[in-house]
Order: structure tokens, then sequence, then C-alpha cells
């Protein structure tokens, strides 16, 4: 989407492809930074201290790690090494493992001369399907934003509420929770998008305002307390939040503290839609109860980055010295909280039977 | 309770009363400061700035404030204007009104030379029932977190989560939420505290963490969005919170964020308890809704204030320049997420029927 005017992806492969450049995320919304790739650590390294992070961009990058890595090693040992290696990264976003799958799947019957190369195709292949089934999402999910918009808001713009970063930033383009705001943004719906800041990364407060600051769709900052009040004085039209895991029922991981607004949604008879490209879904799981939750450093929560006022990035501690902490990255949604999905080939119930007609040749694998 | 080892309260009058100490809340969890208000202005300051907060110490603090106004100027102009000034601090805690119309009824008809010492003596009267009346609620609560500990815990502890703080630091001792866990903790119940660190003030991260580490009782921090993980994942056995106001309906204006977490409270069917002295108690109100919600300055959300390496003081960004905030600083929880109210006289469901059994005089005068 648009930075500063001009049109941006978060990663894209440069010269013959030994280097892959990216955005580096940890440095928005104060500095737009851009780091390039090299060496199959530096891609492991960029998913691990998420330099990019959002499950669809977790996977392409794992792919164009996968690159890096037969550009080191293109052996049967460097594959299975390169893949170990990339999946240790992240526990929670199953595209990743869905990515080196594919690349592992591809890429392992072929000569180790021919690996870099090929692996740098698929791998951008991988983008450009992201950025096909990212933008397939907009098209699906902006009408539910024009029906809120017709039916709540009348004079003022329609709102909505997102957690977390599922835009742009999280994918290679146009993003899934935040693709259908900028569909609808681009087609000059009105619209208005509260930003919840989503500790303890802070991917609303620093990527989301960032992002459609950018693209100049308004939005306003809020502490991740403030939606369920939000909700009950009738301030929010629809949420839609992102996936980094989708089970097979329609059960949803994602960011911590999604769980929290989705009730406050059911409570307050909000609508509230999760946006996934189905590389997300996980078939061989049934309840969310089954996906590993990630746990983080605690200092994620002992201490805050953020910028002073002369441009210092620094960390300050907010608890007492001695004050032990606890860092859950994702929570799941039960999926009867959930009003639909959005995928690329359309809307669904968050239901195996929803999930199942929209993918049909899932039933006929069994998966 | 303790600090360092000595027991302490928030707020005590020295000499001949006309300096109250109180302890600056804005500089813990990292320093220990004692600040003298020896003006009106500075206790309207002090309330303001958040020197001292809790809708308890609010109230206790206006009336201390109210005898420094009659050091000033004694007179009935002295008296309305004080009042007026103090009145116009924060506007969702009712005790401070609570507090200042009592020291006005009884200022009122004494003749001006006699009303700084009569209020510096009300002011402590209204202390003193203070501490009366967390002791209470301590008592009262206590045997709650003693039951769930027999029915839930077995060989671990009992695990409780609270928001915001009302602990000691937001009455004069003991606190509302925190008192009937100070009191099982000192009975000798294994007792541990989910901190929710509640953005965008950070009174968990810097105060209840604080005084629970310096009173020896186990706790770990967590983000605001973490409480419906750990409820999801059976690690809570009970919520407590305190209350800003509280309707004759049970209704519950607590910091942002509390009605999230009895959502998710009853979602998992974890006991919600709302702890508060009934001073807290607006009687004049049904509805939750009608509880004027303060939105305060956006650089709370935008700047997050905590000490560098060195204990330096300083607030950062963590938004970009040009993205607006908003700042709710409470919302309500309606009494059906309420399992029950713990009050100074006992423990009642969150409704007019309950209130008024422990309340009776109330429904005498028809309020």
């Amino acid at each position: 989407m648009n930075v500063e005017g001009r049109r941006m992806r978060t990663i894209w492969p440069v010269g013959d492809g030994g280097t892959v450049e990216i955005i580096d995320q940890t440095r928005l919304p104060h500095e737009l930074a851009i780091v390039g790739l090299v060496t199959l650590d530096d891609a492991a390294t960029a998913i691990w201290t998420m330099q990019v992070r959002g499950a669809p961009l977790i996977g392409v990058t794992a792919a164009y790690g996968v690159a890096l890595g037969m550009a080191e090693d293109p052996s049967d040992h460097g594959l299975d090494r390169t893949i170990a290696i990339l999946a240790a990264t992240r526990p929670t976003a199953v595209n990743l493992r869905w990515a080196l799958a594919e690349m592992e799947r591809r890429l392992r019957d072929l000569p180790p001369s021919g690996r870099f190369k090929a692996a740098l195709a698929f791998a951008g292949e991988i983008a450009e399907a992201d950025v096909a089934s990212s933008r397939a999402i907009g098209e699906h999910g902006a009408p539910l934003i024009v029906a809120a918009w017709q039916r709540e808001a009348g004079d003022r713009p329609v709102e909505v509420l997102t957690h977390c970063n599922a835009g742009w930033l999280a994918a290679v383009d146009w993003g899934t929770a935040l693709a259908p705001i900028y569909r609808a943004h681009d087609e000059g719906i009105p619209i208005h998008v509260w930003v919840d800041e989503t500790r303890p990364r802070n991917q609303g407060a620093g990527l989301t305002a960032w992002e459609l600051g950018q693209h100049g769709v308004a939005h306003t900052v809020i502490v991740d307390n403030a939606g369920g009040h939000l909700m009950r004085q009738g301030l929010v039209d629809l949420c839609i939040v992102g996936s980094d895991r989708t089970t097979a029922a329609g059960d949803v991981a994602n960011k911590i503290g999604t769980y929290l607004k989705a009730l406050a949604a059911r409570d307050n008879d909000v609508p509230f839609y999760v946006a996934l490209p189905s590389s997300t879904i996980d078939w061989e799981i049934e309840d969310g109860a089954a996906i590993p939750i990630e746990r983080r450093d605690p200092r994620e929560v002992t201490h805050i980055e953020g910028w002073t006022d002369s441009g210092e990035r620094i960390a300050v501690r907010i608890t007492p010295q001695h004050s032990p902490a606890e860092n859950y990255a994702f929570d799941v949604t039960p999926a009867r909280l959930v009003t639909a999905l959005i995928t690329e080939r359309g809307i669904c119930p968050a239901s195996r039977d929803g999930l199942l007609k929209l993918f049909p040749e899932r039933r006929l694998t069994g998966r």
C-alpha cells in the first residue's frame, strides 16, 4: 500500500536474489528502515526478532529464507538444516509450517545445483499468491463494511475496531483484516478505525496506526482496555481481526487479547469478523486448545520500547525490579464468537461445514 | 501495609496539620517519595495529577484538602471555593463528592474561626473510617479466597486476578480489592495474584505489583490482553477488582478494561467479585450508563512513562507523530456480570435488593 505517496511491499528480492530486502518493522513507526537479508540466519533472525511478523509475511519470509539457505548449502543436508532452523523461529503461525512444507516438497526432488534458483522462483510465487489472496480478502470483505455503513452509520463514518496488526505490514501487500478497510476506503466509503495499541509489542500503536496514516485512513489509537467501553457506547459498528492459525472448526488463534474483544462484540451485538488467507487454516486441528501458544520474553511486559523526544529509541521499565512477568503471545477465540470468516474464496461461517463449502477439496482428501 | 518491613499509610497529617503528607504515587514503583501538601492547590493538584488516586484515597485527600483550604480562608466564600476547586479535580469517583458533601455539612454551621481545626479532625475521622472499612472488606472477603483455595487449588496457590490498583495505595490502608488478599495471605493461605498492568497509566504494573511485593505476596504482571487466555487455561480461580462508583442497582464503574475481564470471567465460570466501601455507592443512580466517564489527556496513550536503566524517569512515544488517540479512564461493568459485591458490612448480590439488605437505612430514606 502507500508509503509517503508511493506503493510499497513488505518484502522483495533484489538483483540476482542473493539479497532479500524487508522493511524492519521493529523500527516503525518512527523510522522506515530497509534491511537486506543475505544469509539463512538473517532470515531466521528477522522472523524471531519480529523485524517481520504477521502470519502471512512470516510464511513468505520463511520461503525466501529457504532460498537463502539453498544459496549457502543446496545439499539434502542443507535443505534439512534450513527447514529446521526456520521452523524453530515461531510456533503459533501455521503459515510458517505451510510455507516450509511447500518449499521442501518442491525442492526435495530437484538436483542441488538447481535448488537456489528454483527456491527463489517458488518463494516469489508464494509472495504473489499472498498478494492475490489479500486482494481477494479485501474484495470479499469490503461489502461487509459498506453494509454496516449503510445500516448503522448514516451521516458519520463507519466505525471499525481492529486488534494488533493484520495490515499489509503483516502480509506482502493489502493485508488481511485491513484489506477490506483499504478496499472500502479506496472506494470512497467514509471509514474510521479504532486501533488497539496491542500490548506487549504495540503492533497496533506502532504498525497499524502507521500504515493507516500513510494510506490516508482516519484512525484513533486506544489502549487495549478501551474496546469494550466503546462497544457499550455504540461507537463500534464492526470488528475485523486477523488470524495466526485457524482450526478446521473455525477456532481462531490470534494476538493475545483478541478473545476479550470477541466477547465484548458478542455482548453488544457487534459483528466480529476474522480475515485470513487459507494458508492460515490448520486442517489437522479441530479444537483451538490444541494450538501451541508462544510464550515470549517477559521483558516485553516489564519494559516498553518507544522513542524519546530527540528520536532515540529506548526501552523503559514499568514494573518493580523484582516483580516477575508472564508473556503469552496469542489467545484462542472460539468459533462461537466469530460472526464469519473472510477468506480469499469468500465469506463463510466459522465452522467445519462453512470452511468445507469454500474449500471442498479438503473434504475429498479427508483433511 | 508493609513497606520495607515497616507499616505505612498513604496519607497522614504532620505537626499541627498545616501539612498533610502523602506518598507520591506517580514516582512508584521506582522511588518511594513522600510529598507534603501545604495549600488547597497542592491537594487539588495531587488529585488531578494522580499523585494520589483510587476512589477511597481521593475522598480522604479531598477531606484533608478542605482542611488546607480552611487554613487559607475559613470564610463562607472560602468554603464554597474550596469545595468547588476540589470537586472539579476528577469526575468519576463518587467518594470525592461524598467526602466533600460530608465536610461541607459538618463545617457550614461552624464559625469560620473554628473551621480549620474541625476540618482537620473530620478529615482524620474519614481517614480512620476508611481504614476500618477496608479492614472489614478484608475480613468479609478473605473467606471467598479461602473457599476458592479449598475448592479449586489443592496443592497449588489459589490464583486471583486483579485489574488496576485497588490496594492500600488506593485507600488509606488495606485497600479494597486487595484487602481480602492481604487478609488471606496474613492468615497463611498460599496465594498468587495475576496483576493486569492496566494501561494507560499502568497502576497495576507500577502500584499493585509494588505493594504486593513489599508485603510479600506472590504475583506476576501480565498485559491487560492476557487475562482472558489465563481464564480459558484454568489459571484463574477468582477475580477481585475495586470500584470507582457503584450504582444503587449494582453496576460498577471501574478502571477501563474491567468490563472485558468480567466478560471473560463469566465466559469461563470464574467468580468475579467487586470490593468497595459503601462511600463508593451512588444511591442516586440505578443505571451505570448515567455515570460520567472521565476522558483524560491522549498523551497518556501515545506516550508511556517508565524508568531507564540509569534510573531516569522519562516518557517515550509509541505511536506515529500524527495518529490521534482517545483516552477513556473507566468503563461500566453491568451488575449481571458481577458475582457479588464485598462491602464493609458483608457480601451481597450486585443488585438493588442485595445492597438494601446490607444498607437498610437507604430504604427508609427512599434513597
